[in-house]
Protein backbone atom coordinates (compact mmCIF):
# COMPACT_ATOMS: atom_id res chain seq x y z
CA UNK A 1 0.00 0.00 0.00
CA UNK A 2 1.09 3.50 -1.08
CA UNK A 3 1.76 5.61 2.52
CA UNK A 4 -1.27 8.07 1.30
CA UNK A 5 -2.80 5.21 0.60
CA UNK A 6 -2.29 4.11 3.93
CA UNK A 7 -3.07 7.43 5.24
CA UNK A 8 -6.47 7.40 4.49
CA UNK A 9 -7.49 3.52 5.23
CA UNK A 10 -6.27 5.06 8.90
CA UNK A 11 -8.76 7.63 8.65
CA UNK A 12 -11.48 5.93 7.36
CA UNK A 13 -11.01 2.74 10.32
CA UNK A 14 -10.42 5.53 12.69
CA UNK A 15 -14.35 7.32 11.62
CA UNK A 16 -15.53 3.47 11.57
CA UNK A 17 -14.63 3.34 15.44
CA UNK A 18 -15.94 6.31 16.04
CA UNK A 19 -18.96 5.93 14.99
CA UNK A 20 -18.74 1.95 16.80
CA UNK A 21 -18.69 4.01 19.60
CA UNK A 22 -21.47 7.15 19.19
CA UNK A 23 -23.79 4.12 19.37
CA UNK A 24 -22.72 2.41 22.38
CA UNK A 25 -22.92 6.07 23.94
CA UNK A 26 -26.13 6.37 22.49
CA UNK A 27 -27.09 2.77 23.83
CA UNK A 28 -26.02 4.27 27.12
CA UNK A 29 -28.08 7.19 27.04
CA UNK A 30 -31.14 5.21 25.80
CA UNK A 31 -30.85 2.94 28.43
CA UNK A 32 -30.75 5.27 31.15
CA UNK A 33 -34.05 6.84 30.21
CA UNK A 34 -35.42 4.01 29.43
CA UNK A 35 -34.46 2.49 33.15
CA UNK A 36 -35.95 5.58 34.87
CA UNK A 37 -38.94 5.90 33.35
CA UNK A 38 -39.58 2.48 34.01
CA UNK A 39 -38.57 3.10 37.61
CA UNK A 40 -41.16 6.14 37.86
CA UNK A 41 -43.75 3.64 36.59
CA UNK A 42 -43.21 0.76 39.33
CA UNK A 43 -42.68 3.25 41.85
CA UNK A 44 -39.23 1.75 42.13
CA UNK A 45 -36.80 3.88 44.55
CA UNK A 46 -33.93 2.07 44.54
CA UNK A 47 -33.84 1.89 40.88
CA UNK A 48 -34.68 5.79 40.50
CA UNK A 49 -31.40 6.46 42.49
CA UNK A 50 -29.09 3.84 40.36
CA UNK A 51 -29.81 6.51 37.67
CA UNK A 52 -29.52 9.45 39.83
CA UNK A 53 -26.05 8.86 40.90
CA UNK A 54 -24.59 6.73 37.65
CA UNK A 55 -23.82 9.25 35.63
CA UNK A 56 -20.62 8.36 35.03
CA UNK A 57 -19.47 5.78 32.43
CA UNK A 58 -21.26 8.50 29.94
CA UNK A 59 -19.54 11.18 31.24
CA UNK A 60 -16.31 8.93 30.41
CA UNK A 61 -17.44 8.24 27.36
CA UNK A 62 -18.04 11.83 26.85
CA UNK A 63 -14.62 12.65 27.68
CA UNK A 64 -13.13 9.71 25.54
CA UNK A 65 -15.32 10.66 22.27
CA UNK A 66 -14.45 13.96 22.10
CA UNK A 67 -10.67 13.28 23.08
CA UNK A 68 -10.89 10.75 19.96
CA UNK A 69 -12.17 13.64 17.49
CA UNK A 70 -9.50 16.03 18.73
CA UNK A 71 -7.13 13.59 17.99
CA UNK A 72 -8.16 12.42 14.29
CA UNK A 73 -8.46 16.63 13.81
CA UNK A 74 -5.28 16.90 14.62
CA UNK A 75 -3.59 13.51 13.21
CA UNK A 76 -5.13 13.22 9.71
CA UNK A 77 -6.13 16.77 9.19
CA UNK A 78 -9.50 15.36 7.27
CA UNK A 79 -11.50 17.42 4.36
CA UNK A 80 -14.71 18.04 3.53
CA UNK A 81 -17.05 15.27 4.24
CA UNK A 82 -14.82 13.80 6.75
CA UNK A 83 -14.25 16.80 8.58
CA UNK A 84 -17.75 17.55 8.96
CA UNK A 85 -18.64 14.06 10.16
CA UNK A 86 -15.91 14.32 12.57
CA UNK A 87 -16.93 18.23 13.78
CA UNK A 88 -20.73 16.23 13.61
CA UNK A 89 -19.39 13.55 15.85
CA UNK A 90 -18.35 16.21 18.62
CA UNK A 91 -21.64 18.15 18.81
CA UNK A 92 -23.41 14.53 18.68
CA UNK A 93 -21.42 13.17 21.43
CA UNK A 94 -22.15 16.67 23.32
CA UNK A 95 -25.76 16.05 22.61
CA UNK A 96 -25.82 12.24 24.23
CA UNK A 97 -24.05 13.88 27.26
CA UNK A 98 -26.85 16.21 27.61
CA UNK A 99 -29.69 13.45 27.32
CA UNK A 100 -27.39 11.62 30.18
CA UNK A 101 -28.08 14.87 32.44
CA UNK A 102 -32.01 14.90 31.76
CA UNK A 103 -31.87 11.44 32.62
CA UNK A 104 -30.26 12.73 35.91
CA UNK A 105 -33.05 15.21 36.47
CA UNK A 106 -35.82 12.71 35.34
CA UNK A 107 -34.96 10.75 38.32
CA UNK A 108 -34.51 14.08 40.70
CA UNK A 109 -38.39 14.95 39.61
CA UNK A 110 -39.09 11.31 40.23
CA UNK A 111 -37.94 10.94 43.45
CA UNK A 112 -39.96 14.22 44.71
CA UNK A 113 -42.68 12.47 43.03
CA UNK A 114 -42.44 9.19 44.64
CA UNK A 115 -43.29 10.87 48.21
CA UNK A 116 -46.66 11.55 47.33
CA UNK A 117 -49.48 9.09 46.39
CA UNK A 118 -49.85 8.97 42.20
CA UNK A 119 -51.58 11.56 41.03
CA UNK A 120 -52.65 9.52 37.90
CA UNK A 121 -51.91 6.37 36.11
CA UNK A 122 -49.31 7.60 33.90
CA UNK A 123 -49.98 6.61 29.87
CA UNK A 124 -48.64 9.21 27.62
CA UNK A 125 -45.52 9.97 29.98
CA UNK A 126 -43.87 6.63 29.33
CA UNK A 127 -45.57 7.11 25.57
CA UNK A 128 -43.57 10.54 25.68
CA UNK A 129 -40.37 8.59 26.70
CA UNK A 130 -40.65 5.74 24.29
CA UNK A 131 -40.93 8.44 21.48
CA UNK A 132 -37.71 10.05 22.64
CA UNK A 133 -36.22 6.84 22.55
CA UNK A 134 -36.92 5.74 19.38
CA UNK A 135 -35.64 9.33 17.79
CA UNK A 136 -32.67 9.31 19.57
CA UNK A 137 -32.02 5.79 17.99
CA UNK A 138 -33.32 6.79 14.56
CA UNK A 139 -31.10 9.76 14.87
CA UNK A 140 -27.82 8.21 15.59
CA UNK A 141 -28.82 5.48 12.50
CA UNK A 142 -29.18 8.45 10.42
CA UNK A 143 -25.82 9.85 11.30
CA UNK A 144 -23.80 6.54 10.70
CA UNK A 145 -25.51 5.56 7.21
CA UNK A 146 -25.46 9.41 6.41
CA UNK A 147 -29.36 8.66 6.03
CA UNK A 148 -31.19 12.21 5.25
CA UNK A 149 -34.54 10.92 5.02
CA UNK A 150 -33.91 8.70 8.41
CA UNK A 151 -32.91 12.48 9.85
CA UNK A 152 -36.57 14.13 8.10
CA UNK A 153 -38.41 11.62 9.91
CA UNK A 154 -36.56 11.97 13.08
CA UNK A 155 -37.92 15.85 12.60
CA UNK A 156 -41.40 14.83 11.82
CA UNK A 157 -41.42 12.78 14.97
CA UNK A 158 -40.70 16.26 17.25
CA UNK A 159 -44.23 17.66 16.29
CA UNK A 160 -45.82 14.33 17.64
CA UNK A 161 -43.55 14.58 20.88
CA UNK A 162 -44.61 18.51 21.85
CA UNK A 163 -48.31 17.10 21.28
CA UNK A 164 -47.75 14.80 23.79
CA UNK A 165 -46.01 17.16 26.02
CA UNK A 166 -49.39 19.39 25.41
CA UNK A 167 -51.74 16.85 26.29
CA UNK A 168 -49.82 15.89 30.00
CA UNK A 169 -49.93 19.75 30.66
CA UNK A 170 -53.44 20.42 29.75
CA UNK A 171 -54.48 16.94 31.60
CA UNK A 172 -52.31 17.47 34.87
CA UNK A 173 -53.26 21.39 34.99
CA UNK A 174 -57.14 20.19 35.22
CA UNK A 175 -56.15 18.09 38.63
CA UNK A 176 -54.41 20.72 39.83
CA UNK A 177 -57.16 22.80 39.48
CA UNK A 178 -59.62 19.93 40.99
CA UNK A 179 -57.20 19.48 44.08
CA UNK A 180 -54.45 21.28 45.57
CA UNK A 181 -52.98 18.16 47.22
CA UNK A 182 -52.20 16.93 43.57
CA UNK A 183 -49.86 20.42 42.92
CA UNK A 184 -46.54 19.28 43.92
CA UNK A 185 -46.52 16.01 42.64
CA UNK A 186 -48.62 17.27 39.11
CA UNK A 187 -45.43 19.67 38.89
CA UNK A 188 -42.44 17.39 38.81
CA UNK A 189 -44.79 15.27 36.11
CA UNK A 190 -44.84 18.63 34.45
CA UNK A 191 -41.27 18.68 34.91
CA UNK A 192 -40.50 15.39 33.64
CA UNK A 193 -42.40 15.66 30.99
CA UNK A 194 -40.40 18.74 30.09
CA UNK A 195 -37.01 16.85 30.31
CA UNK A 196 -38.84 13.86 28.06
CA UNK A 197 -39.42 17.07 25.53
CA UNK A 198 -36.11 18.24 25.48
CA UNK A 199 -34.29 14.91 25.46
CA UNK A 200 -36.38 15.05 21.78
CA UNK A 201 -34.85 18.38 21.41
CA UNK A 202 -31.03 16.76 21.63
CA UNK A 203 -32.45 14.20 18.69
CA UNK A 204 -33.64 16.58 16.57
CA UNK A 205 -30.37 18.89 16.63
CA UNK A 206 -28.44 15.52 15.87
CA UNK A 207 -31.03 14.93 12.97
CA UNK A 208 -30.28 18.51 11.91
CA UNK A 209 -26.47 18.26 11.97
CA UNK A 210 -26.83 14.79 9.74
CA UNK A 211 -28.80 16.89 6.97
CA UNK A 212 -26.27 19.95 7.23
CA UNK A 213 -23.51 17.24 6.87
CA UNK A 214 -25.16 15.35 3.92
CA UNK A 215 -26.51 18.46 2.30
CA UNK A 216 -23.78 20.53 2.64
CA UNK A 217 -22.27 18.33 0.04
CA UNK A 218 -24.83 18.46 -2.01
CA UNK A 219 -24.86 22.13 -2.16
CA UNK A 220 -20.96 22.95 -2.09
CA UNK A 221 -20.24 20.77 -4.94
CA UNK A 222 -17.90 18.10 -3.23
CA UNK A 223 -20.23 15.67 -4.09
CA UNK A 224 -18.75 12.11 -5.12
CA UNK A 225 -15.33 13.12 -3.50
CA UNK A 226 -15.76 10.26 -1.33
CA UNK A 227 -18.58 7.32 -1.44
CA UNK B 1 7.54 37.01 4.85
CA UNK B 2 7.92 33.62 4.55
CA UNK B 3 5.07 31.66 3.18
CA UNK B 4 4.79 29.03 6.02
CA UNK B 5 4.41 32.74 8.44
CA UNK B 6 1.74 33.88 6.03
CA UNK B 7 -0.29 31.00 6.26
CA UNK B 8 0.70 31.35 10.51
CA UNK B 9 -0.81 34.65 10.63
CA UNK B 10 -3.49 34.21 8.34
CA UNK B 11 -4.64 31.72 10.70
CA UNK B 12 -4.69 34.09 13.94
CA UNK B 13 -6.18 36.72 11.99
CA UNK B 14 -9.24 34.11 11.40
CA UNK B 15 -9.15 33.30 14.98
CA UNK B 16 -9.25 37.11 15.75
CA UNK B 17 -11.86 37.81 13.44
CA UNK B 18 -13.94 34.81 15.05
CA UNK B 19 -13.89 35.56 18.66
CA UNK B 20 -15.00 38.98 17.51
CA UNK B 21 -17.92 37.53 16.15
CA UNK B 22 -18.59 35.11 18.96
CA UNK B 23 -18.91 38.17 20.90
CA UNK B 24 -21.29 40.04 18.62
CA UNK B 25 -23.67 36.47 18.99
CA UNK B 26 -23.18 36.90 22.69
CA UNK B 27 -24.38 40.61 22.59
CA UNK B 28 -27.39 39.86 20.28
CA UNK B 29 -28.56 36.87 22.64
CA UNK B 30 -27.79 38.92 25.63
CA UNK B 31 -30.15 41.76 24.43
CA UNK B 32 -32.81 39.04 23.49
CA UNK B 33 -32.75 37.57 27.11
CA UNK B 34 -32.72 41.37 28.57
CA UNK B 35 -35.55 42.54 26.26
CA UNK B 36 -37.93 39.80 26.48
CA UNK B 37 -37.48 40.05 30.26
CA UNK B 38 -37.74 43.57 30.53
CA UNK B 39 -41.25 43.56 28.74
CA UNK B 40 -42.03 40.55 30.95
CA UNK B 41 -41.96 43.42 33.82
CA UNK B 42 -43.32 46.03 32.16
CA UNK B 43 -45.98 44.18 30.22
CA UNK B 44 -44.81 45.20 27.34
CA UNK B 45 -47.15 42.95 24.73
CA UNK B 46 -45.61 43.87 21.55
CA UNK B 47 -42.47 44.34 22.56
CA UNK B 48 -42.77 40.61 23.72
CA UNK B 49 -43.89 39.65 20.24
CA UNK B 50 -40.83 41.11 18.43
CA UNK B 51 -38.77 38.41 20.76
CA UNK B 52 -40.86 35.80 19.66
CA UNK B 53 -40.61 36.40 16.21
CA UNK B 54 -37.01 37.81 16.07
CA UNK B 55 -34.91 34.55 16.01
CA UNK B 56 -33.63 35.51 12.50
CA UNK B 57 -30.58 37.50 13.11
CA UNK B 58 -29.23 34.86 15.80
CA UNK B 59 -29.66 31.78 13.40
CA UNK B 60 -27.92 33.79 10.53
CA UNK B 61 -24.91 34.49 12.61
CA UNK B 62 -25.19 30.83 13.85
CA UNK B 63 -25.02 29.50 10.33
CA UNK B 64 -22.26 32.16 9.36
CA UNK B 65 -19.99 31.31 12.18
CA UNK B 66 -20.32 27.06 11.80
CA UNK B 67 -19.44 27.86 8.33
CA UNK B 68 -16.51 30.14 9.34
CA UNK B 69 -15.16 27.33 11.54
CA UNK B 70 -15.26 24.75 8.96
CA UNK B 71 -13.66 26.83 6.77
CA UNK B 72 -11.04 27.59 9.11
CA UNK B 73 -10.46 23.79 9.98
CA UNK B 74 -10.47 22.85 6.31
CA UNK B 75 -8.06 25.31 5.30
CA UNK B 76 -5.45 26.05 8.19
CA UNK B 77 -5.27 22.65 9.34
CA UNK B 78 -4.76 23.81 12.77
CA UNK B 79 -2.87 21.79 15.56
CA UNK B 80 -3.05 21.69 19.37
CA UNK B 81 -4.86 25.03 20.82
CA UNK B 82 -6.22 26.77 17.87
CA UNK B 83 -7.46 23.89 16.87
CA UNK B 84 -9.22 23.22 20.31
CA UNK B 85 -10.32 26.84 20.14
CA UNK B 86 -12.11 26.47 16.65
CA UNK B 87 -13.78 23.06 18.16
CA UNK B 88 -14.75 25.25 21.09
CA UNK B 89 -16.15 27.83 19.02
CA UNK B 90 -18.27 25.81 17.58
CA UNK B 91 -19.87 24.37 20.84
CA UNK B 92 -19.70 27.48 21.86
CA UNK B 93 -21.84 28.72 18.80
CA UNK B 94 -24.19 26.00 19.25
CA UNK B 95 -25.14 27.26 23.04
CA UNK B 96 -25.39 30.40 22.04
CA UNK B 97 -28.04 29.85 19.36
CA UNK B 98 -29.86 28.04 22.18
CA UNK B 99 -29.89 30.91 24.45
CA UNK B 100 -31.17 32.57 21.24
CA UNK B 101 -34.27 29.59 21.17
CA UNK B 102 -34.81 29.97 25.29
CA UNK B 103 -35.22 33.71 24.71
CA UNK B 104 -38.07 32.35 22.19
CA UNK B 105 -39.15 30.00 24.88
CA UNK B 106 -39.46 32.76 27.25
CA UNK B 107 -41.81 35.14 25.16
CA UNK B 108 -43.85 32.19 24.61
CA UNK B 109 -44.59 31.17 27.95
CA UNK B 110 -44.59 35.46 28.88
CA UNK B 111 -47.45 35.85 26.61
CA UNK B 112 -49.57 33.19 27.93
CA UNK B 113 -48.41 35.10 31.68
CA UNK B 114 -49.60 38.66 30.27
CA UNK B 115 -53.11 36.89 29.62
CA UNK B 116 -54.05 36.63 33.63
CA UNK B 117 -53.76 39.61 36.39
CA UNK B 118 -49.96 39.99 37.89
CA UNK B 119 -49.60 37.06 40.65
CA UNK B 120 -47.06 38.96 42.03
CA UNK B 121 -43.91 41.63 41.76
CA UNK B 122 -41.37 39.81 39.92
CA UNK B 123 -38.17 40.76 41.93
CA UNK B 124 -36.19 37.29 41.48
CA UNK B 125 -37.05 36.10 38.30
CA UNK B 126 -35.32 40.17 37.02
CA UNK B 127 -32.30 38.92 39.45
CA UNK B 128 -31.94 35.23 37.52
CA UNK B 129 -32.27 37.10 34.23
CA UNK B 130 -29.31 39.72 34.96
CA UNK B 131 -26.90 36.88 36.42
CA UNK B 132 -27.60 34.67 33.27
CA UNK B 133 -26.81 37.69 31.36
CA UNK B 134 -23.79 37.97 33.62
CA UNK B 135 -22.61 34.57 32.88
CA UNK B 136 -22.89 34.35 29.44
CA UNK B 137 -21.03 37.52 29.25
CA UNK B 138 -18.19 36.13 31.64
CA UNK B 139 -17.80 33.34 29.77
CA UNK B 140 -17.32 34.18 26.79
CA UNK B 141 -15.00 36.88 27.85
CA UNK B 142 -13.28 33.76 29.66
CA UNK B 143 -12.87 32.36 25.84
CA UNK B 144 -11.95 34.90 23.98
CA UNK B 145 -8.95 36.05 26.93
CA UNK B 146 -8.62 32.11 27.63
CA UNK B 147 -9.14 33.19 31.38
CA UNK B 148 -9.53 29.68 33.39
CA UNK B 149 -10.20 32.12 36.74
CA UNK B 150 -12.97 34.08 34.90
CA UNK B 151 -14.82 30.33 33.44
CA UNK B 152 -14.03 28.75 36.87
CA UNK B 153 -16.27 32.16 38.54
CA UNK B 154 -18.84 31.80 36.00
CA UNK B 155 -19.35 27.85 37.49
CA UNK B 156 -19.77 29.51 40.93
CA UNK B 157 -22.20 31.67 39.62
CA UNK B 158 -24.15 28.65 38.60
CA UNK B 159 -24.83 27.51 41.95
CA UNK B 160 -26.34 31.13 43.24
CA UNK B 161 -29.06 30.87 39.57
CA UNK B 162 -29.71 27.44 41.18
CA UNK B 163 -30.71 28.79 44.44
CA UNK B 164 -32.99 31.78 42.97
CA UNK B 165 -34.75 29.65 40.85
CA UNK B 166 -35.89 27.07 44.14
CA UNK B 167 -36.91 30.07 45.90
CA UNK B 168 -38.71 30.82 42.77
CA UNK B 169 -40.67 27.97 42.81
CA UNK B 170 -40.93 27.78 46.40
CA UNK B 171 -42.90 31.28 46.14
CA UNK B 172 -44.81 30.44 43.34
CA UNK B 173 -45.68 26.87 44.93
CA UNK B 174 -47.23 28.75 48.18
CA UNK B 175 -49.36 30.96 45.74
CA UNK B 176 -50.82 28.47 43.61
CA UNK B 177 -51.28 26.49 47.08
CA UNK B 178 -53.62 29.04 48.55
CA UNK B 179 -55.20 30.53 45.21
CA UNK B 180 -56.12 27.84 42.32
CA UNK B 181 -56.40 30.70 39.86
CA UNK B 182 -52.92 31.45 40.22
CA UNK B 183 -51.75 28.36 39.13
CA UNK B 184 -51.59 28.62 35.28
CA UNK B 185 -49.80 31.92 35.75
CA UNK B 186 -47.25 30.61 38.18
CA UNK B 187 -46.97 27.13 36.23
CA UNK B 188 -45.50 30.13 33.60
CA UNK B 189 -43.44 32.13 36.00
CA UNK B 190 -41.26 28.66 36.98
CA UNK B 191 -41.09 27.75 33.53
CA UNK B 192 -39.96 31.05 33.00
CA UNK B 193 -37.24 30.70 35.45
CA UNK B 194 -36.44 27.52 34.42
CA UNK B 195 -35.63 28.99 30.90
CA UNK B 196 -33.13 31.15 32.65
CA UNK B 197 -31.58 28.38 34.74
CA UNK B 198 -30.88 26.47 31.04
CA UNK B 199 -29.62 29.95 29.94
CA UNK B 200 -27.34 29.64 33.17
CA UNK B 201 -26.08 26.24 31.88
CA UNK B 202 -25.39 27.24 28.36
CA UNK B 203 -23.18 30.03 30.16
CA UNK B 204 -21.29 27.12 31.94
CA UNK B 205 -21.19 24.67 28.91
CA UNK B 206 -18.96 27.73 27.78
CA UNK B 207 -17.13 27.95 30.63
CA UNK B 208 -16.49 24.13 30.91
CA UNK B 209 -14.93 24.39 27.09
CA UNK B 210 -12.79 27.21 28.19
CA UNK B 211 -11.14 25.47 30.86
CA UNK B 212 -10.86 21.95 28.68
CA UNK B 213 -8.94 24.48 26.06
CA UNK B 214 -6.86 25.55 28.47
CA UNK B 215 -5.98 22.62 30.98
CA UNK B 216 -5.70 20.78 28.03
CA UNK B 217 -2.88 22.73 26.88
CA UNK B 218 -0.91 22.06 30.39
CA UNK B 219 -2.45 18.23 30.81
CA UNK B 220 -1.28 17.29 27.42
CA UNK B 221 2.05 19.34 27.42
CA UNK B 222 1.29 21.99 24.70
CA UNK B 223 1.92 24.79 26.83
CA UNK B 224 4.29 27.27 25.05
CA UNK B 225 3.61 25.98 21.31
CA UNK B 226 1.74 29.55 21.19
CA UNK B 227 1.72 32.43 23.43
Amino acid sequence: MEPVERVVSQLHESLEHLKERLLVMGGVAEERVRTVIQALVDREVAQVETIRTGDEPLNELHMEIDDRCFKMLALHQPMAVDLRGIVGAVKINTDLERVGDLAVNIAEATQRYLLHPPVKELIDIPRMAALAQAMLRDALDAYVRRDIELARHVLNEDDTLDALKTQVFRELLTYMLQDPRTIEPALDLILISRHLERIGDHATNIAEDVIFMVSAQDVRHHAGERD
